[in-house]
């Protein structure tokens, strides 16, 4: 099957605090909106932020448990923006797991949740090309 | 800021019985893996599959909890895909949480779990775009 992840679906509480984190903090652009979902064109997927009664409806699975056991990971071009991108959610309605340091194997990352309690690192990863697209690839 | 997601990590219990999953399930091939990670590479970003504990303590918090308030989708090219892939996953550790049907808004699609309670939706949605390398476009 074809190595592809065509939608990342976040489960929120309040569609308008989660939509100030992801449009004024990260600054990125809905591509589609309505009152239970906000989609944003990604690279190469698209991430949804709907209701989570909704979501949960739908997967037919109840009690969505929060903080999940997962973390999604916005990579930035230096080590300097990982710091900054870091303020920036914090003062849109996120909160800081963990503020920017270097890990062993290379880079420097920090933590953030969004106020919904889904982990964003934000990492600066030299070894991982980026393109143009944001379309990253693997590196050792 | 760029409109990108870099990695997906998921924390996971055993990372062999996840494997097995990802590997023999939907059949993907890891680009990288040790004893507490294995990553897939997938469409211009990556998938990390990691020991819970680890990725607890990288993003310094504890209690993760499952089901996490979330979905990871797969698009199909057809809606009998759907049902061959859901059943493909059942036989590999995966736990069906809605067998295929059709949504309001169109198309087809289902919910498996991977063994550690991630949900993974299998969704054939013909006003999606999916090009030969896997990228994915929202349409409606």
């Amino acid at each position: 099957m074809q190595q592809q992840i065509s939608v990342i679906t976040l489960g929120v509480a309040d569609l308008a605090r989660s939509r100030r984190f992801y449009v004024e903090g990260f600054g990125w652009k809905p591509v589609f909106e309505n009152p239970e979902i906000v989609f944003y064109q990604m690279n190469g997927l698209v991430l949804g932020t709907w209701l989570e009664t909704a979501l949960a409806g739908d997967m037919q699975r109840s009690k969505l448990a929060r903080p999940g056991a997962f973390a999604l990971a916005h990579n930035v071009a230096s080590r300097d923006d990982v710091k900054r991108v870091i303020e920036v959610l914090s003062r849109h309605g996120g909160r800081i797991l963990r503020e920017g340091d270097a890990p062993e194997h290379g880079g420097f990352r920090g933590y953030v949740a969004d106020p919904d309690d889904h982990a964003w690192e934000i990492a600066w990863n030299p070894a991982w090309a980026i393109d143009s697209n944001g379309l990253v690839k693997f590196g050792l």
